[in-house]
C-alpha cells in the first residue's frame, strides 16, 4: 500500500492555474472564478503566456516565472501540451498537479500513450497527479473550490472521491438541499496516478473526515482496493456506490470512464468482507451520508417506533423487518407508563401509536420512555414535525363571517402547533445525546423542512419511513461489522 | 360481486353532519369547517339538539327535522348513540352514512357487537355505510372535503381508497408537494359495510378516475378482492401498497385496523395474476401515481437515456437492467445523426452522453432523435432542467472589482440557462405527445422544482434516476399485463 500524504493537495498554501484565460465561459476562466468567488484562503497564480491579468491577478507566462512556492498546479490546456507543462512544474518543484484536461486514456490507445508520457514525466520529478480528465477538487478548510462547476457545498464531515466528476459534484450540490456538508472532494478522473485506494487511505486517516463516500465504476489495472478499504472501514464508515453492476451499466461505464467493471459478484463479496457499506441508489448515498454523519451508531438491530397514525406504524414495521431489523414487543412496565400519557385506545405495543389527538400532545414524553427503554437500539419518530400544518388551509374565496372567524381561530391554533416542532426537535436532540441512540424523525414534507430540521436542531429527518429505515439498517450493519472486526 | 353505485356518496347534493358542534377543536366543528372552507358545492345541514347555529348554518335537532332531501349524513357522535342515529337516517331516507365515530370492531368483541347492530339497522333501511372509524371522504368535482384533517388536495385524475385514514390523507397532502392531483378519496375505516372491493369497482367504472391507488392492511371476513381487482386492472392501473407484509407489520396492523393480514405470499400471487401493480414503498406509491396519471404507457421495455454526464448514464443503465428493462445499443444511422450535433468525444451509444458543454446545448435535438427512434419505448432525460443553476453562486464577501464583474457576467449567463428549461420542457411535452412515448425528466433538486415541471409543463420529473426507472418499470409491467390480458 502506498502511503500518500495528500495534505498539501487538499490544503495548499498556493495554487497555480495553467491555461488560465481572461475570456469568460472557458474552463480556464471559470475555474479561477470558482476559486476566487469561494474566497480561497491561499495564494492564486494564473499562468498563460501573452495574458497580463486574470480576474485582477497578475498572470505568469509559465509556472517557472511564479516568484513563490506553489503547492498545487491545475492544468486545463490541450492534452498534447500537458507533458511539457508537467516537466516545467517538475522544475518548479510543484508536488501536486490536478489535470483537468481530457483526451487521454479515456479516448483510446493514442490518448493512453500520451497519458503514459505524462505519468512518466511526473514520476521523474516526484509529482503526484489527480486525473487526468478530472473535474477538480474541493476542500472546506481552505475554502478551495477548484472545480469546473460553480458548486459551493455546505461544510461538514463527509469526504468523497468519485470516478464520475458529474456524480461527485452533483452530490455536493444535492447536499445543499439536504443539509449534508462536505469536508473534501476529489473527482478522480482517469486515476492515471493517484487512485481510489490512495484517496480512501488518506480520508481514512484524515481527522476532519468522519464519513467517506465513494462512487466507483471499476478498478484500474493493478489497483487492489481491498487493503485500503478494510483499513478504512475499521476507522470510519465507507459508503460505496458502485456503477456498472449490470451488463447495461458496465457497457455505459466502458464508454464513460474507460474502466472495466469486472465481476460484480466477486467485487461485492470482497467489499462486504472488508466492511464496506454498499449503497444501491443515489438517494440512499445521500440519505446514509446524512445519517452516518449526524447519528451515533446503534448498538443492535432493535427499533422502537413512535407514530401518530397506525398505518404509518405498519409501513415502518414492515420496512424494518424487511431490512433485517426487529420491532420488539413493549414490556408491561413501559405499557403502564405510557398508559398514563395516552387515551385508553392507544396501540399498547410497539409501534407506539399515539392515535390522533388534537390538542394534548405527549409526543416527547412518549419518545423519552421509548428511547430510554434498553430493549431498543434506535428509534423512529413519525410525525415529529407535524409538517401538515404547512399546507394551504383554505381556498381564496370569501366566506360567511362565522366561517371566516372559525378559520382565523384554526389558523391561530396552527401557528401554535407549527411552533411545537421547536420543543419536539430540541427534545429529540437532547434524548439522542443522553441515550447515545440514533433517533430519526420522519415527516412527509418538502426538502427544505428536512434541511431545517438538520441544520437548526441537528436532528436527522426524512420524508418517508422507508428512507429512515434504510439509513438505520445500514448503520446497524456497519456497527455489527465493527463489533465483529475488533476480534480479528 | 355487489354492484354499488356510489355517485350520490361522492357527489352529494346535500350533506348532514350529525354531532355538529359550535365548540372549536372538536371533530364536530372541524369537519364542518373543512367542508365549508373548501366551498362544498351542495347544501350543508348541521345536526345537534340544543344548538341553534353552526358556522352560520341553522342546526337541526335530528336529521328528521331537515326540511330537504339529504344524500349523505356524516356521523361523529359517541359509538353507543350511532344505532339510534342510523335508524333516524333510515326514516329520513338518507342513502349513505359516513361514520367517523370510532370504538367499534377495531376495539374488540363489545365494539364488534355494536358495529353489527349498526349494520343490521342500516340494512333494514337500505343504507350503505362508509366506516365506522373512517377519517372521511373527498371529492374534487363537488369540492367536498368531508375529512378530519384540513387537507386541501390538488385536483386530478387519481382516486384512492385507504384502510388507514392517516396514510390516505397524508398521500393527499403529499400530492400537493409533488403536483399529483386527486379525484376521489375514501378512508374505508373498519369496512363494516362498503369495503375495498366496492370502492375499487366504483373507481374502475368512474370516468373521472384514471389511476387507482390503494392502501390495504388485510381483508375482512368474506371479502374476495380478486374479481374486483381483475376487472379494474383491465380498465385502468391499480397501484396497491400493502401494509402487514411481515410479522412485525402484521402485528402492528392487527392492533391498528384489526385486520388479519393472512398469507402474504398467496395474496401477492393472486394480486399479481389479477394485474395489480404492487408497490413496496410510500415514495413509490406517490412516484407511480405521478407517472401513471401523466404519461402514456410504454409499448415495450426498451429505454433510451440522454445524459449530460457519463456517471449518471451508468447509474441509470444499471437501474434499468436491474428493473427488467433493456438499454438497447444505438444503430449507426442514429449515431451519424447525433455526430452532427455533438463534439466528437460524445459516447456514441445509448446512454447518449452529451458530455459537458458550456454554451451550445443541443439537448432537445438529441432528445428528438432518441425519442423518434423506433428502437426505444421510453426515454429518460437526465439533466433536463439544469437544476444546478438554482444554487447560491458566491459567498457574501466583497471581492476585487474584476472578480465582481466576472460574477455579474456569469450570473447573467445563469439567468439565460435557467430560462432554457422552458424551451426544453415545452419540447419534451411536444415530443411525448407526438411519439406517444413516456419521456421522464430527472434533475437533482428540491420538490418544488419537480412540482413546477409537472404543473407548468405537464412533464413528469424526479430528483433521482432510480425513481424515474422504477416508475417506468411499473408502467412497462402494467402495459405488458394489458397486452396479454386482451387474449384471455
Amino acid at each position: 500500500m502506498k502511503n500518500s500524504n495528500l495534505d498539501r493537495l487538499f490544503n495548499p498554501k498556493s495554487i497555480a492555474m495553467v491555461g488560465a484565460s481572461a475570456t469568460p465561459f472557458k474552463w480556464g476562466s471559470i475555474i479561477p472564478l470558482n476559486i476566487l468567488k469561494g474566497n480561497y484562503r491561499g495564494k492564486f497564480f494564473p499562468v498563460n503566456p501573452g495574458i497580463d491579468r486574470v480576474l485582477g491577478h497578475e498572470c505568469y507566462p509559465t509556472v517557472m516565472d511564479i516568484p513563490e512556492t506553489v503547492d498545487v498546479a491545475l492544468v486545463s490546456t490541450p492534452a498534447k501540451t500537458v507533458p511539457g507543462i508537467v516537466k516545467q512544474c517538475g522544475e518548479k518543484g510543484i508536488p501536486f498537479l490536478v489535470i483537468i484536461s481530457a483526451n487521454f486514456s479515456e479516448t483510446g490507445p493514442r490518448g493512453a500513450a500520451l497519458e503514459a508520457q505524462v505519468l512518466e514525466t511526473a514520476r521523474q520529478h516526484g509529482i503526484r497527479l489527480v486525473g487526468p480528465n478530472t473535474m477538480g477538487i474541493y476542500s472546506s478548510r481552505s475554502d478551495l473550490h477548484a472545480l469546473m462547476p460553480p458548486t459551493m457545498p455546505l461544510k461538514g464531515p463527509v469526504s468523497m472521491f468519485s470516478q464520475s466528476g458529474n456524480v461527485g459534484v452533483q452530490m455536493l450540490a444535492w447536499g445543499m438541499d439536504e443539509g449534508v456538508g462536505f469536508n473534501k472532494f476529489v473527482s478522480s478522473g482517469n486515476e492515471g496516478d493517484l487512485n481510489s485506494a490512495d484517496y480512501l487511505q488518506y480520508f481514512a486517516n484524515d481527522e476532519d473526515t468522519r464519513v467517506i463516500l465513494a462512487y466507483m465504476e471499476g478498478l484500474g489495472p493493478g489497483l487492489d482496493l481491498f487493503p485500503a478499504v478494510q483499513a478504512a472501514s475499521l476507522q470510519k464508515p465507507v459508503l460505496l456506490f458502485k456503477g456498472g453492476r449490470t451488463d447495461a451499466g458496465g457497457k455505459a461505464a466502458a464508454s464513460h470512464s474507460g474502466t472495466i467493471a469486472g465481476s460484480n459478484r466477486i467485487f461485492k463479496a470482497a467489499m462486504h468482507q472488508a466492511g464496506v457499506i454498499e449503497i444501491h441508489t443515489s438517494q440512499a448515498l445521500m440519505d446514509c451520508a446524512k445519517a452516518f454523519s449526524n447519528c451515533p451508531l446503534p448498538r443492535g438491530n432493535r427499533v422502537g417506533i413512535l407514530t401518530r397514525g397506525g398505518g404509518w406504524g405498519v409501513i415502518t414495521s414492515d420496512s424494518c423487518e424487511e431490512s433485517g431489523m426487529e420491532v420488539p414487543p413493549l414490556p408491561d412496565v413501559l405499557i403502564k407508563k405510557i398508559d398514563k400519557l395516552l387515551p385508553s385506545y392507544w396501540s399498547r405495543g410497539n409501534p407506539v401509536d399515539m392515535v390522533a389527538a388534537i390538542s394534548n400532545d405527549p409526543f416527547l414524553e412518549c419518545l423519552e420512555i421509548l428511547t430510554g427503554w434498553d430493549g431498543v437500539d434506535a428509534v423512529i419518530a413519525l410525525g415529529a414535525t407535524r409538517a401538515t400544518a404547512k399546507f394551504p388551509f383554505s381556498e381564496d374565496v370569501t366566506k360567511p363571517p362565522e366561517v371566516m372567524r372559525a378559520i382565523e381561530k384554526y389558523l391561530k391554533f396552527r401557528r401554535t402547533i407549527s411552533a411545537q416542532p421547536d420543543a419536539i426537535l430540541t427534545g429529540i436532540k437532547r434524548l439522542a445525546d443522553t441515550t447515545e441512540k440514533p433517533i430519526v424523525a420522519v415527516s412527509i414534507g418538502p426538502d427544505h423542512l428536512h434541511r431545517a430540521t438538520l441544520q437548526d436542531y441537528q436532528v436527522v429527518s426524512y420524508p418517508t419511513p422507508e428512507r429512515a429505515v434504510r439509513a438505520i439498517a445500514h448503520m446497524v450493519n456497519y456497527a455489527s461489522f465493527k463489533k465483529t472486526a475488533r476480534f480479528y
